[in-house]
């Protein structure tokens, strides 16, 4: 089912396909000593065009654990792009090396572009500001272990809808489930995309609003993303608004008690650190539940799982 | 033969010694699976005091893939130099960690100079505008492999023909075996330096030429080599003549049908993608022979092969 | 006794777990080989966010001799930092991710900082000014291992001894030690800090100086630092000064036979390079102790030493 595949858009994939992903990575999780030599003798070539620590030590470290090896470059500085070369013909030269290919890069389409030209696995971690596939794969991996579930929740998801690809690719994924009810809460100017919410409109119900007080009591999950004062283009608009979206312990006074507040990092302050400490607060696990999915990913296309 | 020495430039190997490391090779490629932990235990260190990503690339994966280990650096903003260290100091810092060390860097004589302060072999993956060895032996096996022997061919070698170092190197190598005749086809200001063709006068016939049409019928091998603008005092001298050294399936009309394209890479726009998908094109299988030539000598001065 | 610790700083060290820790390092360079896969399945994570190639290499080959894995980065720039994380959220991600983090830092206080946050074990591989206990460490080892004991030797340290962090780590564990003269050789603007002085008044003897000359012939180690440029408000006070400290063939005339010269490196021209070749320059020996000493670290905090 995964076998071989390039991984590019979240929208490629069925709902079967990703509850198959989120079983595969259970079984990692609950079995991690098992998986410790299937991937030895492969390669992972990790080319990040852009910097992108978080997600770049979180594949090579699944490809490690796997027993795998990695090689690469994290940063544009550092490749031959400079010497004028194709994305074309970079991915036809590494593929002589390397058994599957992690890909960051600032150009919408570029993944999909790689994945033409390579006769090997292409996995997007991240292409313009359009998508990050297993970012919504290990926000699915992660409601699925901390709520049991995915159908019937009431998800909230807060700050910058516009610009945000995590929120896109998530908004996407979720709509394949059933019965869900997406609260989108954002200022007026990061409202969610239009053809975005054309295209989930007669799949899953969903409100806008303007701040989070209202729906709080309702939501089983709040995704927290950044809002980037540089999107404003009256600063004093941004001064006023930025409060709303912060989440502190008296905000989540009125929360369920066993709400669960996700956030993709890193964050700066939209986040109170002293909700950290709270069983609301999963965050951090999602950065392990990140490692596990990319580890049944990688085993996946590689064909090991 | 091999086994603890230093490599630095194609003229310290006799054509014997070549054709001892194209066997090896041509082992290493018919079983790799024989080969995946012969050099467990070892570690490479891959020092770049400016970027290469495909030469560095090359060599992480060929010691990977043969079960060793690599520590380094990508470029030189991130090593000690910066301090006023000496190239002599930190090779022989270095050499405590590892057991061999690929250096690139940017000065001619320094991986000479390192071999002569370093107990461990040295390899040079580019010193200078001067030698490039390890790419002369992968340009030889490409050569080897995919017309299955290298005497008695007509070579072909376009482009920059005075500042490459890639092409003095294999001109130099080319000049081992036995009737060859080699075309060299340039600009009138980037003809072959009169050193090199004095150095080779003896061994191997050579022509040198403004265009490549009238040769082309008769080559076996085209190698083609970037002309960079920066080369010419008068841009509009650059505008006039770059065309000419264009490969495109239109200037391939009068080939033999068993000629190959060979390129060292990266390319700009000297061999049109349209040629690609033709049997010419060998360019990309290079970058295989590369890795593959590399793992032989890595294996080779080790002394595990 | 070194299980699950953190390594922050030389001062957290009793004499006694010291020289547990060098009984180690001693029995692992005596029987390398029983070392090879002891970390196997582990992953280090190096997270350098200052640049210090020699450092990162001696951690890096350390965890890789040991059969461990690394992933990291080696520069600042390449990191999430720039979106505006804290060091706190950077380290509670990568504890996910790795079983050990070597963290260099500019900031003093960061690596104290981090392992209040991390649950894994944090080295200090360097943090601001103030601190570098693994330095400590092999220089510690470098003694031991060349003047077969610590215990009642006549230790000179000359260069700045004010800001340089190496020299404080030193200084405090020689403290330990019984039957210690330290000869504190510097110009007047880069004495010794009245607060590491007052520290040590009751636990060696002393003596501060202005040139090694008079002490040379009681040295048996000499311990050399640079002294920086910048250090001096007036230049011309720099360039007076500047011969006085620098180590010739000249100087050690006067030395003992079995005085050893040490450095922590990188050098600049504070000893001459004639004098590499005579038997009192260890200082290239130091670097190889120093990976020795860090293999032993990171057995221990991992648990299998």
């Amino acid at each position: 089912m995964f076998k071989g595949r390039d991984i590019i858009s979240i929208r490629d994939f069925s709902r079967k396909e990703i509850d198959y992903l989120l079983r595969v990575a259970k079984k990692v999780e609950e079995t991690p000593e098992d998986r410790l030599k299937v991937l030895q003798g492969k390669i992972m070539g990790s080319l990040f065009f852009e910097p992108s620590t978080r997600t770049r030590l979180s594949f090579e470290v699944a490809m490690k654990k796997l027993g795998g090896e990695v090689v690469g470059f994290s940063e544009p500085a550092l490749t031959s792009i400079k010497k004028g070369e194709t994305l074309a013909d970079t991915i036809r030269v590494v593929e002589n090396y390397v058994d599957v290919i992690v890909l960051r890069h600032p150009l919408e389409g570029s993944a999909r572009m790689a994945a033409d030209y390579a006769s090997i696995p292409i996995i997007n971690a991240g292409s313009g500001a359009e998508e990050h596939p297993t970012q919504a794969f290990l926000d699915l991996y992660t409601i699925y272990k901390e709520k049991g579930r995915i159908d019937g929740l009431n998800i909230g998801i807060l700050g910058d809808l516009r610009y945000g690809r995590t929120v896109h690719s998530l908004t996407y994924a979720l709509s394949l489930y059933n019965d869900i009810t997406l609260y989108l809460i954002s200022p007026e100017q990061l409202k969610m995309r239009r053809e975005v919410l054309e295209n989930i409109r007669d799949k899953l119900k969903f409100k806008e609003m303007l701040n989070v007080e209202k729906a709080l009591p309702e939501l089983d999950v709040l995704y927290v993303t950044r809002i980037q004062k540089e999107r404003f283009p009256d600063l004093s608009e941004y001064e006023r608004v930025k409060g709303t979206y912060r989440i502190t312990l008296s905000t989540l006074k009125k929360a369920k008690k066993d709400l669960i507040l996700m956030h993709p990092l890193p964050r700066v302050d939209e986040v109170d650190v002293e909700v950290d400490k709270t069983s609301h607060a999963v965050y951090f696990k999602q950065v392990k539940y990140g490692l596990i999915t990319r580890m049944a990913l990688l085993g996946l296309v590689l064909g090991v799982f």
